[in-house]
């Protein structure tokens, strides 16, 4: 669990704040005048200042992405990948990853004090764009004192950052890693997120995003979001070899609550998320998705970054026809881009796990 | 609107006292001392008393499966099918459809008054299984004076409930057709299920199931419940044809709450459902799917009935896999069964849709 398992042993999240020459501002032309962002750092930046790789995480994910907190019981989100040796090598490349703006890990997010108000933001947090997670990491390399980057990786939201990212910065990065991402979400995306949504703002106990204010939290609808979303996921295969149509009490009477053992599952996923998620983070983090159309904000810009699209087979979330619309945008535009669907048995969970093939798609285009 | 557009014209639901005799008894071994059952009848029984057929309704249909309520400004659920001339002749056939046992729609269930303690029963309505929707229509065929059955016909819990009946009674009916059904329900199924459940059973105003004795229910849950079971319905290529990525305020400022088209349709969904439906009928309606295993429960039986399975490509709920295990469990016991899958864009309510072929299938099949 240390650096003895060779990996990238104790860690530590630090913290930047971006506002010190004046405030953050936003796509909308809302401005944050003070901003936090959390982050951590793998690896050692390099001489010559070009081996920098900047990693993306997903909605629930944080700026722990590798390497292990002190007295931790598991490590960061991505050990599997980043590490010394592995396929995002830490004895090559200096790795940076943050929590997202709007977050709740460390990073200035609907939960934090407004400086304006001195109470939190609440309802008043404004509305974000995935441009503005960019442009608050952007903020956090100009703080590093990193000017290129050799590569930026990430994986379904983390993904759609690191299309953005290009777009937005077209002659700054030299690779980008986009996994089980979109560039355009469908209805069905945007259906299941919307009931997510519509669970947390609907619970009585939002009052209106001022839930802080009278010492609650809406767990009702965070917790039958989180066990909605969940289900899109992870697979139908991989939900019945894990689970088939087994029962914790067979034998005993039936319920209407929870008995099959995918029930339990379910309700554990719900639960546990309530001890770590604030809700106005879970709508700022979803929303921006579903307004995604990096392609339509940026119609003319042709990055010189080389792409390595993947995806995986049994994710329906962000199902291949999704990567492929990204590679044939990129195309037409003239930018170098290879995509790879690879069987996984996991759905769109996938990502953050290692079926053949998939890591070393990534350190092979690394290289 | 009246039998001026050649269908059945005025219908009016009645009912039938089955307890006169005794109680009804449940797989389970409970009793249930009163049981009322809602139904229409469509055509008449002939002298032969050999052209019954009798239609099951899915999870939120009802009795008035076709023709018009006086006033009504839309005909009964499956009015395409059932009336003079129709696929299902209504003259030609009698056709027979009830509400199930535990609805809520003149059928008892949980809502109805316990006649032991003179108040609803509430959460003390005892488990159903499906054997027991088909136990209650067998007691009101009893009523009507109808031994045979030319045909039972249903889709989706509908089906599973023509299955049951086959296996229940293999010799009393001769034609059973079951349209995107399943006699066994994956983990994802159940998954899907069991969220829409915990929405209402973890609502606080749930409490317990006595929400009617607190003069309130437990609408958060029960709007949260439909508005995801309702994607479940419906085909990926019939949202994006319907909605694509369309705004309501287009050109307005972005928001958390509904602003695509697919999110007011579906928030339309959720706040219908609160109007027609009880939230302990959905748990006693939706949990006996997850439990239902006909072939399992009747191991040797071979039923004399011919069937026609139907399933429609882009149904995600019960894909054609759960119509081609129910096909070859039936094979295997040496039954006539016939499967067919037809193109349809709606999805899983392509059952109560008129995709190209459908109805013919039915027609033919009944002939």
């Amino acid at each position: 669990m240390t650096a003895a398992d060779g990996g990238l042993g104790i860690v530590a999240t630090q913290r930047a704040v971006l506002t010190e020459n004046g405030p953050l501002v936003l796509a909308s032309g809302a401005k944050l005048p003070h901003v936090e962002v959390a982050y951590e750092t793998y690896g050692a930046l390099n001489p010559a200042r070009d081996n920098a790789v900047v990693v993306c995480h997903a909605l629930t994910g944080d700026a722990h992405a590798a390497g292990w907190h002190e007295g931790a019981r598991r490590p960061g989100w991505w050990d599997n990948l980043i590490g010394p040796g592995k396929a995002l090598d830490t004895d090559r490349f200096f790795v940076i990853a943050s929590n997202l703006l709007g977050g709740c890990s460390g990073t200035t997010g609907p939960s934090s004090l407004d400086p304006v108000t001195g109470r939190p933001y609440g309802p008043d947090f404004p509305l974000l764009d995935i441009a503005d997670f960019v442009t608050a990491q952007r903020g956090l390399l100009d703080h590093l004192g990193v000017e290129r980057l050799h590569a930026a990786v990430g994986g379904s939201l983390g993904g759609m950052q690191v299309l953005e990212w290009a777009l937005q910065e077209p002659d700054r990065i030299d690779r980008a890693v986009v996994v089980a991402a979109s560039a355009r979400l469908t209805p069905e995306n945007i259906a299941f997120s919307s009931v997510a949504r519509a669970a947390i703002l609907e619970d009585p106990d939002f009052h209106g995003g001022r839930y802080a204010d009278h010492g609650v939290t809406p767990r009702h609808g965070m917790k039958i979001a989180r066990m909605m979303a969940h289900i899109t996921y992870v697979s139908e295969v991989s939900l019945e070899e894990k689970f088939g149509h087994r029962r914790d009490t067979a034998g005993s009477d039936k319920r209407l609550d929870a008995d099959f053992e995918v029930e339990h599952y379910l309700q554990h996923q719900g639960t546990s998320f309530l001890e770590r998620f604030d809700a106005l983070s879970y709508l700022h983090l979803t929303r921006p998705m579903d307004y995604f159309d990096p392609f339509g904000a940026h119609p003319d810009v042709v990055p010189s970054t080389r792409f390595r699209l993947i995806s995986f087979d049994t994710d329906w979330r962000f199902p291949t026809a999704h990567s492929l619309r990204i590679r044939d945008e990129l195309a037409a535009r003239g930018v170098a881009v290879e995509h790879t669907e690879l069987a996984s048995p996991w759905g769109h969970d996938s990502f953050l796990l290692q079926p053949p093939g998939y890591h070393e798609a990534i350190r092979s285009f690394l290289d």
